[in-house]
Formats: C-alpha cells, sequence, structure tokens
C-alpha cells in the first residue's frame, strides 16, 4: 500500500479534551487520515460530532459494534485500518477486543483495560491475531525522555542505583466530580475508572516512564495509598517504594490533591557515575548531572549531540519547544509506520516499534493491582509484584 | 460549504525543515487537507517529495506557474483554495500575486517579499481581490502572547512605558554558509535574502511581536546594525531603540551570533501599574509582575482565569505544554475559520481574524527598510519610520 | 549587660569548612564578637587557628576542659557567655554538658548527640540551668522559610494534607571516605557518627524542615533505608512515609548518592486550599499555588506584603539574594538577643526565640532512631515514633 | 602588625539599609571590627546608633572631621585604621579626601563623587598618599562573576564579539520621592545625587560589571535617556549602545521604572566560540553556552572544577547558596587583607587586589558624562567616551 492509514475512532466526541489530542496528534504528520467514528454513546453527539469532522453520513456511526461490521464490509483500501479507542476504562476491553477479531489495529488510552484479567485477555488475541495494540502512555513520546533512554542504555550513568517519580496534579483537591460535566465523574467512579483512582489514571503514567526509561522492571512494591477527599470512592493519592531489578531503588508520588499543581510529571534517575532529569512541565531539556563535572542541558533539537533515537522523534531545531501533541503524535506517527510496515511485509526497526504496546498495557493493570494491594495492607511491607 | 480547507504548497520539499513544519500546523486541526503542491525548482525532488505526502501524480507540479493554472480548472470543490508559500524571499512575490490574481488565497512565511515595493503591490493586490493572505509571524500564535495582548488592552499595566525584546541565535556564530547544505545559505546570500539579514529573519519577529502585543506602532528608531562574521554579506547582528506611538519606549535586540543561544524570542513590556514577560523557550508561562504584590506565573491552559481570546488559542489542559507548532497551527486554524466564512458569506469574528495579514507584511517590510538606514546612518541618531 | 554577647568555640579550626561558617554567620551582625577558643583536638592546629583568628595566646586552648575550667574564672564581663560546638557527633554530648554545667549557654550543630540517651540527658540539664541552648538546624533560618511558617499558620492552606521533602546529595556517591582528608571519612565511621549516616546527617534537616513549617509532629514511619556504596559502614540513603498528626501524609527523601547533585533540599506543602513550595538551591522565592488563580511568587524582601515575622529575619531588599551564611546568621542573631534578653531578666519575645533548641534535637534523635528501626525491619511496615 | 583592621564610618545610621549591608560585609570575615563612626549629620542619631553598634561613647562623633581629628590623635594601634562613607553622593568627597589626608584607607559605595572633577582629586589624592581606596561596586564580588572573568581570560568564549547587560528595578515606577522617608528621596534630588538618576545608581554597577568581566573599555556611545515619571528631576531610565575596544559591541538597558522588576542585574557576552551568562537573582550558577556542545551549568563551590580565583572569593560548598552580603564581603575581604599587607611591607597577589578601586570610580563618572551626554544629544549618534 502507499497511501494514508485510515482511522476510526470510539470516543472523542466535541467537547472530549482527549479525543481533540488524539486527532491532532494523528493527524499532525499527514500520514493517518480520519475516516469514520462512533464518537459517543449519545447518538445526537456522535452524529454532530462526525459531521463536524468533516465525515460523510455514512461514516458516522451510532455504536461501534455497528461500526466494526459495516468497516468490515467495504473494500480493503476504504475501510478503516486501525481504531482508536477514547472511552472510560470501563469501555476498553469489548470495542478493543472486537476489533481485533474483526481485523483491526488499535490504539488505546491508558489504563490499557478496566481489569486485569481483560488485559490478559487482550494480548492473548495480539498474540493469536498479529495486530498492533498501541497505548498511550504519551510520556515516552517525548524527545528528551527518548534521549533519556538512549543515554542510560549507552551506560553514561553507570550502574543504576536510585529513582524519583513523581505526577502531582491539583485539579481533584476538591470533589469536583460532585458538579457533573467534567473529567472527575468517571475518573473517581469506581464503576467506571476501576479499582484505583489517581493510581490508575496518572500513576500508571509515572510508573511506565520508569520501566521505559530505564528498562528496569519492578519486583516488589511498599505503598502508601489516600483517599484525602471526603466521600470520594477511590484513591486520589500515592507513594510508593518501588524495587526494581538490579538492585535499583525507586520512590513514586502521584497525587490529584496537590492544590495548585498541574500536571507536573518529573524523573529523577542516578547511576554510580551521574543522575539525569526531566519534567513535563519543561519538557525541551535533558539535565545530565556528573561527580566532577558541570550540570549539563540538553536542549533537544537536531543539534548534533543528541541520539539518532532522540532525533527521529523531533520535529523542530533546538529552541523551538515541543510539547505534549508532539510527544502524542510520535506514538501515533511510529504506530502509523509499523502498522505500514506489517502491511507491506516489512518489520519495522526499532526506531518505529518504540511505543507503548501490549504488553506495558498488561504491566500498567499489574502494577494497579501491586498498588492496591500493597496501599491496603498495613501489617506487610512488601508486596510482591502481582503477575 | 461544508468541506475542509484544501492547501496547495510552493516549496516544502522533503528536506525543508520548515514545510514539514506548515504541514504539520495545517494538518492538525481536521480543518485543512493537503491537495497538491510544487515542492521544489528541482522536479526530482517536487515529484519524490509529492508521492511521499500521499499526492496523486497530477497534483504535483513542476513549476508553481504549472499549478495554479493547472488548479484553476479544476471544479471548485476540488481545486486547491488556498497555497502556501515556504520558498526563500526572493521568490515570495511572484507565486503570492500570481495565485491572487487566479484567485487563490495565501499564506506566506515572513518575511513576505524580498522588497518594499513588492510588499506594497501585495498589499493592493489583496485589497483588490479580497482574498485572504496570512503572514506566518508564529509567535503571535502562542496562547500565552495571547494572553498577554489581552491583558495589556485590558489596562492591567497601566499607562505603558518601557519594552525590551530580543531574538538571540547563535546557529550563524561561524559561517556555515560556506559549507552548504544548510539553511544559511540563502539567509546570508543578498540575492535571495534581500536588503537584510538578521534584520529580516528574526528581527523581523522581534518587532512584530511588539507591534502585536501593544497594539502600539513604531515612529522612530536608532540602530546599530552588525556584520560579525567577517566577509559574511548581510548583517548577523543588531540592536535598536525604538520610539512607539504614546510615548512608548523600547530596546530591539537581535542576533545570529550569540554562540550557544537557540531560539530565545523574549519579551517584556512595563506599564505604570505592572509589567509581564514572555520567553518562546519556556512558552507555557505568562509572568505579571506588580507593584505591590507577588508575582504571578499564569500557567497556559483552559484554568478559569485566562482570557477567552486565550483559551480560544489553547489545545491542553494546564501543564501540558504546547510549543511551536501549535503556535504555528493557531494561525492556521484562524486562516482556515476566516477563509470558510468568507466563501460561506459570513464576517469572521475578530478571534477567528487575530492572525498576521498583509499589513502586517507592509509594515515588517518597513521595519526592515528603516532598520537598514538607520544602522548605516551614524551621523543621524534617529530615523524616522519608512513608509 | 550592654555590650556584645562573647563566643568560645569547640571546633572550627582552619581548615574545617563549617566552623568557618559558623564565625560568618556569628560575627556578621555585630551582637558576638569570638573570644576564645579549643578549635582542634590537635594542639597545634587550635594554636594556629586561633592566632589566625586575631585571639591572644590566652583564650586560644588546647582542649575544651581547660577552656571551660579557665573561662569561668574569668570575670563575668571578660568571660566566654556561650561556646558553640561544631565536633563530629561523638565529641557533642560530653562539651555540651561540661559547658552546661559550667554556666555557660551552647551553640551545637545537628544532630545534637551520638545517641538519644545523650540527647535527653542534655535536655534535663538544660532545663535544670536555665541557660539556652541552640541546634544549627540551618534551613528553619531563611527568610522564605518563615515566611511559609507564617502563612501555613495563617490558615492559607486550608487543612494540611500531603507534604513532600527532599534532600539530595551526590557527594558521596563514591567512597571517597576511603581517601582521607575530607568530611567524608567521620560521617560514614559509625563510632563517630552514631547509627545513621545520611539519615542522621540530612535525613534530620529534611524531617525537622517540615515539622518546622508545618507545626505538626510525626507519629508514625514506614522507611526504605538503603546503603548502595559497597563496603560503606553507614547508610547513605533512605525514603519514608510519614504520618504526621492531623492525618497529614508525607514522603522524605533523603540520599548522598544522587551523584551530580549538590544541597538540594526541597519542600512542597499541600492544603485543601493551596500549596506552596521552596528550595533551598533557589532560596529567595517562596512559591504559593492556588486553586483558581495563578502562581505566586514571594520574592523575599521588605516588599509590603511578607509577614513580620519573615522580614524580621531579612537585612536586604527583594531581588538582592540572601543565602546560606544569612540563614544561619539569622538563628545566631536571634539566639544572641535572646541570651542578652535573659541576661537582662526580659523575657524574649516569641520573633527572638524562633530558633531550634533542645526539644528540636531530642526530637533529631528520636527520629534517627524511629527511621532506622522502620528501615531495619522488613516485616513490619508502620514504626511508631520512638520516645 | 597581626590584629584586626579597625574600621570608622561616615553614614550608616541605625535605620540606613546600606550602611548595615556594608557592616555585615566587613564584619563577617572576622578580619575587620568596627570602632568609630559618625553616622549620621543628625548627632543624635549618630549617637544612638553607635551605641547600639556597642561602641564607647568617646569613639561616636558627631560629625565627620571631628572623627578624623581626634583619631589621628589615638595611638597607631587603637584608632581606625579605614573609614567607610556610605552617604549620599554629594558627601562623599568630602570626607574621602579629607580621610586621605589625614591618613586613613577609605572604602565609598558607588558613584565615587558627585562630579567627574572630584574624582579625579581624589585619584590623584590615592597616587600621591599611596592609601588604599575601594569602591564598592558589589556585584563584581559575587564568584560566578569571577568565574566569568577568569574564564573570558582563559579565552574560552574565543574573540569576543557581542555582550547584553542589564539592570531593571521597577521601585521607582511611581514618584515614591514624594512620600519621604525614603531611599528614593536623595537619589532622584539632583543637588544630593549629581547630574544622573538611573544612570548613576544602576547605570554605573551595569556598565562596570562589563568591564570587570571583560577587561575591555567602551569607547564611545549612544544612548536613549528618559525620565518617565511626570515631574521626576533626573533620570529614572536609560538604554544604550555601547562600543568597546576590539570592535565588541555592546547594549546596556537601565530603569527603575520596571514595575515589579526588584534587582534584576544580568549580563551575557559572546564570542566565537561560546557565550556565557549571569545574573543576580540567581546568583550562584554561571551559565556556559558553546557551538556544539550542551550548556553547561557551573553550580559555584569548591566543586573541582571551578578556577582558584574564583574558589578564593567563595565560602560554601556547591549548592549552599551565597548571596548579595558575601559579594559585598568578598570586596571588604580583599581590601582588608590588601591594607594589612601594605601596612606589613608586603605587596598583594592579584587576587586580593582584586575589588573595585579609585580607577574604576574615576571611569564610573566618566561613564555618568558620556551617558547623559549622548543622551541629551538627538542630533549625534556617537558620544565619544569623556575623559
Amino acid at each position: 500500500m502507499h497511501r494514508k492509514l485510515k482511522m476510526g475512532m470510539v470516543g472523542g466526541g466535541k467537547d472530549a479534551f482527549i479525543g481533540a489530542i488524539h486527532r491532532n496528534a494523528a493527524l499532525m504528520d499527514n500520514l493517518i487520515e480520519l475516516v469514520c467514528g462512533c464518537f459517543s454513546v449519545d447518538p445526537e453527539v456522535s452524529q454532530s460530532s462526525g459531521k463536524s469532522y468533516f465525515l460523510p453520513d455514512n461514516r458516522i456511526y451510532n455504536s461501534y459494534q455497528e461500526m466494526f461490521e459495516k468497516e468490515m464490509t467495504l473494500p480493503p483500501n476504504e475501510r478503516m485500518d486501525f481504531v482508536t479507542i477514547v472511552t472510560p476504562n470501563k469501555w476498553h476491553f469489548e470495542p478493543a477486543m472486537m476489533a481485533l477479531e474483526r481485523g483491526f489495529h488499535v490504539v488505546i488510552d491508558k489504563p490499557m483495560t478496566f481489569s486485569l484479567e481483560e488485559a490478559k485477555k487482550l494480548r492473548d488475541k495480539v498474540e493469536e491475531t498479529n495486530l498492533v495494540l498501541a497505548l498511550t502512555h504519551v510520556y515516552s513520546g517525548y524527545p528528551a525522555v527518548k534521549e533519556a533512554k538512549a543515554r542510560i542504555r549507552n551506560g553514561e550513568l553507570g550502574k543504576l542505583r536510585r529513582l524519583y517519580v513523581e505526577y502531582t496534579q491539583g485539579w481533584l483537591t476538591e470533589r469536583i466530580e460532585l458538579l457533573g460535566g467534567n473529567n472527575a465523574g468517571w475518573r473517581t467512579d469506581p464503576k467506571q475508572t476501576g479499582k484505583a483512582g489517581c493510581i490508575g489514571d496518572i500513576g500508571t503514567h509515572a510508573w511506565h516512564l520508569t520501566e521505559y526509561i530505564t528498562g528496569l522492571k519492578v519486583k516488589e512494591i511498599s505503598a502508601d495509598v489516600r483517599t484525602f477527599a471526603e466521600g470520594r470512592l477511590v484513591d486520589d493519592d500515592g507513594a510508593a517504594f518501588l524495587r526494581y531489578e538490579n538492585n535499583v531503588s525507586g520512590v513514586l508520588m502521584a497525587t490529584q490533591i496537590a492544590a495548585g499543581d498541574a500536571n507536573n510529571i518529573r524523573v529523577r534517575v542516578y547511576g554510580d557515575k551521574g543522575g539525569l532529569e526531566w519534567q513535563q512541565m519543561d519538557p525541551n531539556k535533558l539535565i545530565m548531572k556528573w561527580l566532577d563535572r558541570p550540570t549539563e542541558i540538553i536542549h533537544i533539537g537536531n543539534n548534533g549531540y543528541m541520539s539518532d533515537f532522540a532525533v527521529w522523534n523531533t520535529r523542530t531545531p533546538a529552541g523551538h519547544p515541543e510539547g505534549f501533541i508532539e510527544a502524542f503524535a510520535n506514538i501515533y506517527r511510529n504506530y502509523a509506520l509499523a502498522v505500514m510496515d506489517f502491511k507491506n511485509g516489512k518489520t519495522p526497526d526499532c526506531k518505529t516499534l518504540d511505543f507503548p504496546n501490549v504488553y506495558d498495557g498488561v504491566r500498567g493493570m499489574q502494577f494497579i493491582e501491586t498498588m492496591i494491594a500493597a496501599g491496603n495492607d498495613n501489617n506487610n511491607k512488601w508486596q510482591k509484584w502481582i503477575d
């Protein structure tokens, strides 16, 4: 094939913040076009959203079941190639499973599913179908994060020892879920979000970032998980000690009641030769710290000293900032190129395959299980990773 | 009409940095599609670029003249609606003029033309045709810059007095134009770039940002314009005192020989009640400073205290950074909505019309003329604005 | 009395970094003069140090025992009023106890003693003698920290919920204690430093800062304490979950193996109305964060909106930075004024008494005991505070 | 001699901000003691100030004339060695001249005198008497500024080309001089401050910093000098293009009406190999920027890679910030050691002599003359340096 990849959407109606981000990211690089969608459980919203996205009437659907059935009947070069699922967690599994069964590739927002069991079923289905599933752990898409990964892999920090990761937000300081009409509703409802609140919503991002950068897996967790807003039905805060492979120790902090904080996700990793630091609210810098020479600031851009791996994920020259949408777009671009390669019978290279996939999704659900178990148990300090 | 706007391109071949940025920005919001282009003076490059953008063979052209002629013959709903011109300055005017004469709307990278005369002709043609021309002074597209403009307009700073603006780069510290194969070649060649180097390339951005934010026009300039790299044929550095309307004083610094600087464009404005500050390398903050209370940091995002005008140009919640491409995309999105309104017989509202236009383009060329005249004259301190 | 307070020193020879800082801080405000000292266990070093401090030969001593005995025999207006003890932890208790028994006031560097038992004995002796003991938990002396304390006390953050405190250093990444001739030697020798390394040296500072700012006491600790440098005899890293009074949760991170970090002590406190943040490496700013309005930066200085309590501890106008030595000097100045008041039969006011004292010293040793117990016990998650 | 140096003061009464800073700085290093002073033109203020500084009654004077006469009659080892003059500019020259004539060394706050003529007379008197005069251009005392000087001298930046220096304050945004009781009174009164306001008060600091760091002298100035606050009798704002030796260009910005700014003095220097940057509001970092490798942050401290010259002026380890008072203290300490050397018949080394002296003072007055002449002349772009 030599054409753009065709995307459908489940969710992402006109007023959904994250759906719009997915479209921005998917379309930016001229590799993907939006061809169809079921944008809401409310048919009126789905229809009016689809129209505002300039879709023809016959490609705007009122249910994802209908969408998958109808799209399957279209000629291969017209039908949707993959579907992006941006619904609340409760409604990730069913459309994803159905899409895979119908032969469509899948992109899902994190956490991958409502439960660990669902996650494992998706993994098995992906393995069975050889279709490609991407999970939008967006922070792994930033060029400076790619550079951090490359430098740790090169051994620049020496043997790793200690890491700190934090993701602090303040938007759930008050019980705004009671006001209605906002993102807080389903995120604090255990029937829609799953057994974790903050831990699932942003804790998974923080955890994933550390495994992505270091290449090390968590083995054990000791956790302090809290609900600060009185009456809230899920956790809104948590902290954990993490024991990784190779005797590396981590501290993870995730909170949604840090009044006044926005989206402060930040990671620091230290080895026996140096340390590095990255934070999303100043995302175009990677800070490298050394034992015996000045701290270095890597300004992201094709500047001659950044790794090929990071340059591949960079669109602008140094000093022209990239942001959240470009990080998202790196996932979509690599995903699209990988799907094209598969369709063309080629094996994608490792730079292209560098996006979070179904295995990250399973581990993310295991992280939630382990954190909640560790947080609930006051008598047992260390909780083994729940496979 | 209810469809996406159709874009053609002049320039923007596969390896051209700024062409790719224009495409990212134009496509991101699902309002515009790329339908044709003449992407290089080299037909082979144009063809291979067009193919890599998934264009059909009959919409990839070997000259812009051919493109305009052929596109005119297509049915209105198929042909290109507007053309984006991203060639070196020397080749802005002719394609722009031809496009306007054939009835196409136009987007041009800055500076608008090679000479002031050309700029005035374009202005007259725009007035004659009622077509829409946008100029990509990208920094005016950042949400925090929009917020700065809104707050000054509200009078929050009181009567304005003093401003500082700077744009410092280091990439022309050495004569890399001699190496070939880079952006420095045409930018330092007076036959392609015009009578100014640094002043035209980035000085115009700095100047435009001040007029955009304050709504005030420069009246007189005293300048010190330099060429530091020996043998270079155009200026690579300049500083100026600016006298604006209403007795406001400015200092402008623009340089391309600030070794180690990337794209540091930064503006500070002070009135008799407060001051504000913005810089591109930390673009999601607007800093507000006051006489008698703490400095405030406005984190861009739909946070309840940002102006509607800035929120309109914001895609992400506070703490999820937006960058250079989103700023560019704000120009394209507003431009597209304005063109759609005109096509539909509606008058766009002022938020939509808030993008740099042909009048900014004429003033930009006047700025270059005035700066170069002021820089060359060592005996006359103040140079009146050259109309 | 109307004269400067007379200071003696135990420790603080010519090459001892922290002794010089104590002298800078004590002398700066023209309230204290150095009159005598035993500056080293090596008589030659003590003599040459004393001479370089311009002391007369008869006030330079070869042992602290000799110093206390001789000074007691001098007329009250000539003899030392207080002694500053800046030796390794092992040699805090004996000179302090002897000084108190001879009627001298005392200043000690932290941690107060080698063991908790010693700390309690000092507390009892202070209570018995009514002499004044100050402990140089220097970070509580910064004006911005005072301001943080005042604002929390005012209720500006609402009900407190969550805090993070960290103190990361990198100077013990390698086993530099094996090189000799540096501060690392005694700090990593359990016979000189006590049962904790990093936890005692900097963990105590981090813990103290939180109790100082919030006015809340820790009740329970869950800890992960590590020794990363192979063969090192004490911990060089630790993290803890802290449960404070009033259901406040904290995370504490202290490490001396964060390669490339200098003296990064930083605290963040969140309540249900707002949050605040301070860090020593940018010490003249207090950052206030809010639910519904912009983040505020309090630039320390007598600026009209800072509390009297903080202004009292401020020497320069806003924008003229104060640093580590001024923070130290605030402890010495308040201490000196308090001692003068007591000598003059007056009760010092609360601004003057606001320096760490013997009770902070006892709690600091309890913190060490609790942390080490919590760190050693892998089966018991929560360790009650050890009184 | 082997004793502390004895300091007297002219000015610096209890409520004078800058007098207190001078005492903090002079006393901190245990090299200087305050022995006498005439602290105010108001005898009552002088007496009560002297008492609060613990001076004996017979060393508190009601006029500087009386002080110099009386001190001369004391035995050499009792009398004042040097006098610090911290009065408004109008009253610098007479006491300084009288002190030199009586054989006392002198420290003066900047600008050195009320007029250039006075400055030259002081210079001649210093040359005649071989006494030592220091001028407290405090910003040259910061360790990071010393490091900047050392690195430029080493040639790390290559051939220098371009510099920017700014000093922006906002405290004179409104005419607070009309309120009385503050520092603004004499500073805006041409009869006390001289022919320049802002240019003399802070413009001289900015200019001095550039000559100090680069070792280059200004040759020509083009200036835009303004008075923004209506009715104010001196300038409160100015900008200048500076032409230095060796074809280096500078831009200087000084303003006291930058509403909300505190004491933002910042300098950037660029050569053909790299650039450096320092700012007082984050004073413990020196930023080094390079053409082809990451930006470096030098964290001030005895860290193994800072020059001896800067380490000599550093008191704390990296990460423990030094501030304004330590910068001041570096001037006093070096001055004291130099005076002691001279008294002991030794020639001070160059690290010790590295403080601003009478020649800096003369050039500072020439800078004021040149700036004001350049600012007043609208027809002549370039003003030659007025010798």
